[in-house]
């Protein structure tokens, strides 16, 4: 039979994974919390145990031919004992540690030429003059970001003065800071690397972000310059390379007046600006991931159509999702609906639809339709 | 949550619709012989039982939303016991005694005036008498095909005299005969049927058989005139509503010089002439199956390239798959590999490739590749 890779999470990234799973024949383990998250439900080998447990992440890893992860929660000391012992960990803890840590992140970066925003250490010591000191180099509104635990806009503070900064400040959580920075729009590059050291760049995509979180992307980014857009893998493909990333690396940016890009933020996992590649693309971001981690040679990126447009579901008011089927596939039998049977809260990402074409005001407009309508049963 | 849809049968059929459930958010449970079956292997929700034994069919069905099949083995008796209890089984006993039992279909499409080739039934009394009265009509070779249980070639005889023939009748096996067709080539169309009654047809494909296992399809059918498509469309759309079948209909035929066709076979289930949809499709069949099954709109057949083919992988010698992976990746990053995650065995069904382009001799040659490397480790 085929390998055995342990994904440490199952929430929806696991999930997808177990689709491009059972078409390899790799044989999906998960370690989750309970028995009704999102991956747990869909795959046969399930592991119930506490990520920041060694001792649940040893018993866990028994058996793998390799190891992942879901998120970027599980604790880097306990990533680097589970290599220690021998274990084919993917990515390492000393890649994994760039997208956990966002001060290590910046560090790195900065030394590697990479543009980034400008920033600035924060504290321990009087964090408050650290923040002034750079607003008074940068201006108002400062960035203040968590060190760790951030995701989809938690743990960013954007702070118009020191009062607000001295208030996210009084929270007591690490942070760093950042200068504000007045992009054009939001794009994302997801490359792969295997350990072999082969690389694989998809199309840049912009992310359109509605209260910190995502809630489009269009592939590839519209208008994007060919130069531009091949600078952007260039620095994707680089910080795969320097940073020694073994599966997938999204790289979000911003995009100035003008062209260039700066770095946002990393994630060394499948990233929801691929999501569109599952029926986007000759190979899924989560195949991808698959291939990376096993050491395997890396899929073709190609596009299935000209243009894609993937839209997040949320949960809105109404629970019963599934009940808004019926409308969104009589109404569209093109678009593709992936629901990731997860607890249904208001303004959670509960699943996503994809719209495929050759115009973008039109496929954009048919991938709305249908993520606003299973949201919240509106027409629009 | 999503509903629930029980699969009577574990094998690969069961296994690829899980990445379709996965993606809908449809909970799929699979009624499985022992816990290492292809379908087991990959669920979350796995029933021990027999296919047989209608206590342990009624167990599995119970808290399903609809039940369907991995094969055609269900006993029709059992089938019409779940229905008259309540359950949506879907196709139902009326439709599906038709892919069980050749007599039944030929008498039907016949009754419906849908091209067959000459056929009559033989015995149970003097058997021997039906077939030669038929040969004298017809002419040798005589095909001499199993009533019920036949499957890949197993259970059909070409008889080319009456010495044959009475080999064939000496096991005791219930057969019916046919005139032998001399085709150009065989054909398959691919349709599904929702209970609402709407119906969608994929392209007519070509499936290209060796010693009565079909290796490759070729889609769409290549030289095709468009009438005759449309015409090969339609008698498998026909089929569908005149059977009321609820969920796909694959409908084999033979092409004979000239471009008219004759049905040779119905499945009413995901078949291996439609695997190519999962990649080549925006909606694979699995998904189509589970939309049909559970009465939802259905979706779109629309190609995702010009020319798609897929080749079956039997089993070699050497059953480490897995191994020879790393050639047919990295030498084509566009072909897609699928493995059942079954023991290999030689000349079993144990995965299959798809390729795309706009070239046929290029596509198939790049299936035929992959396919023939990871079956024995040949580069052809």
């Amino acid at each position: 039979m085929g390998p055995v890779v342990g994904v440490v999470g199952a929430g929806q990234l696991a999930r997808m994974t177990q689709q491009a799973a059972i078409a390899l024949g790799v044989e999906l383990r998960v370690l989750a919390g309970a028995r009704d998250e999102s991956a747990a439900r869909v795959v046969a080998d399930v592991r119930l145990g506490d990520y920041r447990d060694i001792s649940d992440l040893r018993a866990f890893a028994k058996g793998c031919d390799a190891i992942t992860f879901d998120h970027e929660h599980v604790p880097t000391e306990h990533i680097r004992a589970l290599a220690a012992s021998g274990l084919a960990v993917r990515p390492g803890a000393d890649a994994l540690v760039h997208a956990q840590d966002k001060l290590a992140m910046r560090r790195r970066l900065t030394e590697l030429g990479v543009p980034c925003p400008a920033w600035a250490p924060v504290g321990p010591q009087d964090p408050m003059a650290a923040v002034e000191a750079f607003a008074e180099e940068h201006g108002w509104p400062v960035v203040l970001k968590a060190v760790r635990g951030g995701y989809d806009g938690r743990g960013v503070w954007v702070c118009a003065d020191a009062a607000e900064a001295r208030e996210v400040l009084a929270t007591g959580t690490p942070v760093l800071a950042e200068a504000f920075v007045p992009f054009e729009r939001e794009v994302a590059v997801l490359v792969a690397r295997s350990p072999h050291g082969q690389g694989v760049g998809y199309p840049v995509v912009e992310t359109v972000q509605r209260d910190g979180i995502c809630v489009e992307v269009l592939a590839p980014a519209p208008g994007l310059d060919p130069e531009d857009a091949a600078v952007a893998q260039s620095i994707a493909l680089t910080i795969a390379k320097e940073l020694d990333v073994t599966g997938l690396l999204a790289v979000e940016m911003f995009q100035l007046p003008g062209g260039k890009v700066v770095v946002n933020e990393l994630a060394m996992r499948p990233h929801n600006s691929g999501h569109w590649t599952i029926d986007g693309s000759r190979t899924s971001q989560f195949e991808q991931h698959l291939r990376a981690v096993l050491d395997l040679p890396l899929g073709s990126p190609a596009m299935t159509a000209p243009v894609v447009v993937m839209a997040n579901v949320l949960g809105g008011p109404d629970p019963d999702v599934f009940s808004r089927y019926e409308h969104v596939m009589a109404h569209d039998p093109g678009v593709k609906v992936h629901f990731y049977g997860k607890q249904v809260r208001p303004g959670r990402k509960i699943g996503h639809v994809t719209a495929f074409g050759d115009d973008l005001d039109e496929v954009r407009a048919r991938a709305r339709h249908a993520a606003v309508h299973l949201s919240t049963g509106e027409y629009v």
